[in-house]
């Protein structure tokens, strides 16, 4: 600690601004998943759009006829089968996964659509830094099957869920949720369809809280900081 | 059935108009309480702006000290209460309950703060005929304390349902839920301000949806139908 008093620094010399041929660092965001991969897509649409500051690294799939896969190759990302029938545990098949996301430079992982429990091999190789979007305002209608049985129960009120994995099914500290309406004309299928549009948006809004540094976990809750006056500033890396 | 082809019959001449000093009949509501009864002053309120057409016919409180007790005598309506500590069963007590209800000419039981699981004495009494306001949105935090379970549990949605009652626990169908959002700078203090003002909208709003004979019950579901061009034409006595 310098005895001396310092002349205030302006925040332009702590961090520089930017030249104009020099990218900000782009978060590495590993993508999950099982099936057609439209929630990917939100997130491949937003990194390229320059909404969301980061890039899919990697796109993991369990099935190897998710049409996601499809969506990752024609976007130029590299796109992985990881099949848990190739693995004699299910320990090995999560490990697998962690070693692709590790070999990525992955520094988040989003399971959007990923239809198995993750496994402490992946959780541990990315503490606090996998996220999960579910179908539903949890922890009601946590499962395979978040707006069926949510539409089934006859709720007036379903939503969507952006949160923290642990090893528990559809559990870690909640990020995100948006409610949507279940409306007297709905049928299960424009509730699905009102569902996933929501999807598409919650999961680049939870990315984009991420990559700012604006998640803070506090226990099961997560703290979500106001946005930063230069978005440079704040690296999720840091606060999480 | 007759043969004779009939003249069709115009709606006045079968929901004759009401004559100028002829009040439209109002719903009996009975109300049980355990508490302060904010709820119920909401219902008093409602029924006597002339919003609801309806009237609280008794009041039942299982504490003999609820203030609940005070808002409905300072009303004029009648108050009762039914201690648990005074019957030998539970059975015996939630006859009595089911017996004071009967006795009041009560259409509807609404149970707006009412701390115990009603028994299947009132369930039988009034069959599709008892509601229940829950701050949460059930499925989710039902039990006895629903606000402090969703913020504890780091939501960032939660709500308030009004459900018919059955034998469970906070569980029959759903008639309306509205969603209330957890704020950053919510503490479980503000939280509950907005949870309590939404109770005392929506289960005046539910209320109104019976008395109007627009909800009808098709399994878990509760369709709402649509408001009516005469309030006087239904009758929540007949759909549901």
């Amino acid at each position: 600690m310098s005895e001396v008093a310092e002349e205030p620094v302006l925040a332009e010399e702590i961090f520089p601004l930017l030249e104009e041929d020099q990218e900000p660092k782009r978060l590495r965001v590993g993508v999950l998943i099982s099936g057609s991969g439209t929630n990917l897509q939100a997130l491949l649409d937003a990194c390229a759009s320059g909404a969301l500051n980061a890039e899919i690294a990697v796109v993991v799939s369990n099935k190897p006829d998710a049409f996601g896969l499809v969506r990752a190759r024609r976007a130029g990302v590299p796109a992985v089968v990881v099949d848990r029938a190739r693995y004699e545990s299910v320990s090995g098949y999560n490990a697998a996964i962690a070693d692709v996301l590790k070999e990525h430079g992955v520094e988040l992982v989003v399971m959007a659509g990923y239809m198995r429990l993750l496994g402490k091999e992946v959780l541990s190789a990315f503490p606090n830094r996998v996220m999960n979007l579910h179908p539903s305002l949890l922890p009601a209608f946590a499962g395979a099957s978040g707006i069926k049985d949510a539409y089934e129960y006859g709720v007036k009120v379903t939503g969507v869920t952006v949160h923290f994995a642990d090893e528990h099914l559809d559990h870690g500290p909640i990020i995100c949720q948006e409610p949507v309406r279940v409306d007297e004309d709905d049928t299960l299928e424009t509730l699905e369809a009102k569902i996933h549009e929501v999807e598409h948006r919650l999961i680049v809004e939870a990315v984009r809280l991420f990559e700012q540094g604006r998640l803070l976990i506090e226990g099961r809750r997560v703290r979500v900081l106001p946005a930063p006056d230069d978005a440079g500033t704040l690296t999720g890396l840091d606060s999480v």
